[in-house]
């Protein structure tokens, strides 16, 4: 569903994907448009989420159910989206967000086993029917994964439960990623993600500028 | 639902409706009959429960949207019923809470505009459909809750939201409540809190007396 003026692009994809790379060539595309935006990211987008984000993946000792740690996501989600996301709509701005309840889906839903449709319905509730305009999934397969956080993980802050599953768990994730695609081919968008930074931006940056036109006028 | 050999009881009421009190005349009386039990609560019942009580209660500085509120209290329910309450009640034990899903409709879904239907389908989540076997709603008059909680304050650690929150606001979490013990006469119990505190235990032990009884044979 798309909102007021603004326009919404969420960014998908295994840690070590590239999504920070990604969200920053085209956070500086869209100044030199001239256009006004927000970065922002799920779990952690407002002062609430930034605890929530402590709680999942800077206190390793405690022990957290998946369904609990869904219900927190949905908590952060609620909060990012009422607060945040959504006002920077209303203005007019576009949002970039790293990660959004795709995640939850192919993390919780898919690759944890609650299923789904349970996550797709509590984040239904938690965004309150709304979604992204576009969604990038940049795309991995796990074993190039699993070399790339291991060569970035001494440079990171957090090592969050997700970063230290199995190549079999990342494997259950893209698969969910991918169906998600295949189930919304207008909103999701898969890039493959081994092409170089350069490559990809102008993927990105050619997927947007048709969609801003028409949302926002000519740029 | 009842749950294997355990029993279930909830306590519920208006902040100073005397819920504390009567758990532990509770607890000593189950102690007396030499049953075992643990006493727990929502929020905080877990390590994990502890940390959203933190946020929800002792930083108001945090800003927090009611349906964030909504899941922060799933999270700490799911947490909760799967590591605390249903192991117990597989162990035979009885399980005291102070406080349970009915609070979160009489709170977030009457009280605070969310809906009822919304936080009972999400606690059905939360709790994987089960419930107490008997509630014990402790009621009373927001007229003298007001009086009670403002002489209590000077002695508690926390003073949440709720407690700050207008005498209008706490009749609609009572009429909530006594809707919740119309629909379900079976499993809630109203209990009228002016009465003495040695009546009202005496009430509450000959609601439980037959219950356990048929529950875990003859005490």
């Amino acid at each position: 569903m798309s909102m007021g003026q603004g326009y919404f692009i969420s960014f998908e994809g295994l840690d070590g994907a590239g999504k920070t790379t990604q969200m920053e060539l085209l956070a500086g595309w869209l100044q030199r448009q001239g256009m006004e935006y927000i970065r922002t990211c799920e779990p952690g987008g407002t002062p609430l989420g930034v605890e929530i984000r402590r709680l999942l993946f800077q206190q390793p000792e405690l022990t957290i159910t998946p369904l609990a740690e869904a219900f927190l996501f949905q908590a952060d989600r609620a909060q990012h989206f009422q607060t945040r996301i959504l006002p920077a709509l209303a203005e007019g701005k576009v949002v970039l967000s790293d990660r959004c309840f795709d995640s939850s889906i192919a993390y919780q839903g898919a690759a944890q086993g609650l299923g789904t449709d349970l996550i797709t319905q509590l984040s239904r509730i938690a965004t309150q029917g709304h979604a992204p305009d576009l969604t990038i999934f940049l795309d991995l397969d796990p074993a190039l994964v699993h070399k790339r956080t291991s060569a970035l993980d001494s440079g990171r802050q957090e090592q969050s439960r997700f970063d230290r599953a199995s190549e079999q768990f990342h494997t259950r994730l893209r698969q969910a990623f991918l169906a998600l695609a295949q189930a919304e081919p207008q909103r999701i968008k898969v890039i493959d993600a081994t092409q170089s930074v350069e490559r990809i931006h102008q993927h990105i940056v050619e997927l947007i500028r048709p969609r801003l036109n028409q949302s926002q006028g000519a740029i």
